[in-house]
């Protein structure tokens, strides 16, 4: 994890992202703020491309939006070095359609030294679409070394 | 779920996909195939696109990988009608680097009247990625509906 | 499920148990009842028979009192008929000692025609210990039939 | 996790279990042993306290079997010290009565330095009934400390 970068201008203007990671830029963008009480939200807007050939959004995008909504929700515990998710549990309550808004809570239910646990829910315009679970892990930075993922 | 398309041509002649699928047509395309023993096997070539930002394969793009393959893997359960993901959990074993054989087998561990359940082990070049397990329900469409997850 | 018996003396009562389930009355019994807000809560004591050889509260008996704990969640909708569990995915964010009061409480994130699911915390003196997530499905009982789990 | 021990008389003689396991040993005993490949069984017989209020094997018990399974499939990885579950995932595919033989087998999906990923599959009388997924953390001995879960 890089850092993320305050949007300054147009409709997302006070939401952050991550603007060097490829795949949520190609998927999304995403964005996350902090609210009133310093809870993290993550939001996007349903789009024909995020859609299944059901006309419904496509379960990879919901679990996408709960990848990138888990390290928006942890971000106080991750900060200043590399983390990676090691286990994301997704429980698919309901659909979205094109046009809903798509966003994202959740809380920090344990941070150890190396482990931070979380969970959340993704809503539609307000009903409940996901419910996730997830642990991830801090990693060290290994120069030359193989993929750094369950080190 | 509608029907799948074989591929004709081109390097992939030989594979299957969806391509009413908007979301996996964006992230992928994604393909399959049965090998001799009539197991599904799926693959894609890991791209710049799929990545994070810091290099190694999203999460997320495991995860869309993921769903799709639970599909093709139960491709035999849910044909003549829809289905939808229940409940995946997903272990992060090893991460993917650009230009790696993306592939996913696996196998129905019960198919009920309405629930198949599914697991599978995503490799890159051969080596463990992510291991998945899926709950994958079989809906009867209904007209005019709210959204049918969980129905 | 049958239904649940209200505890009428003793330092449990007011609590309600199922008084025939073998399984939970060995390791158990476990006990619920509703607060003031009419939210389901779960309790037991720990003793040195819920112990592993570490001495900390063993994995099976935290998701045993999860099992528990989901049914007593989702109550109001599984009433007047059987439903059994499809999927749980358990965190273990902490142990719990002997002599700790282990309490577990949750929500209904979605309730169906016939799957319902359930998420929840399970504390021990009030550290957060074990985050659970469930998939209930609402079964028919058929007469003659084969074990009824995944119908 | 100390050392397992191996039983030498009775129907049980070859087969090994953790004898001092306070919740293990009540539930169970479980057991398990290496077949002609070096891969870990682990077994027990069904009784009626290990079923629900239904007549059919608790799911508390199921996923307690499979905590147990995890220990001994990856053993070969956590011996000469302490290991405990970080997050287990259990899909329920079927149930199980009272006298078949409950049997697990499964395989490490990765052994990292530090986490462990296991999966596998509990079967009754050779009937699928609980699929589940694992990731167990190997952790350091620290005296006086607080529940090492997690850490």
């Amino acid at each position: 994890m890089s850092s993320s970068v305050l949007i300054e201008t147009g409709v997302w203007a006070g939401w952050r992202t991550w603007p060097h990671d490829a795949f949520e830029n190609g998927v999304g963008p995403f964005y996350y703020r902090r609210d009133e009480n310093n809870r993290s939200i993550s939001r996007f807007i349903a789009e024909p491309r995020h859609m299944n050939g059901g006309g419904f959004m496509h379960g990879g995008c919901f679990m996408t939006f709960a990848d990138f909504s888990c390290f928006a929700i942890c971000e106080d515990h991750h900060q200043g070095g590399p983390a990676v998710t090691v286990n994301l549990s997704a429980d698919f309550l309901s659909s979205a359609r094109v046009g809903e808004v798509i966003e994202s809570t959740g809380e920090v239910t344990r941070a150890g030294g190396r482990l931070i646990y979380v969970r959340g829910l993704i809503t539609a315009d307000g009903r409940p679409c996901l419910s996730f679970s997830s642990v991830i892990s801090k990693i060290k930075p290994r120069v030359g070394d193989t993929p750094p993922v369950g080190a």
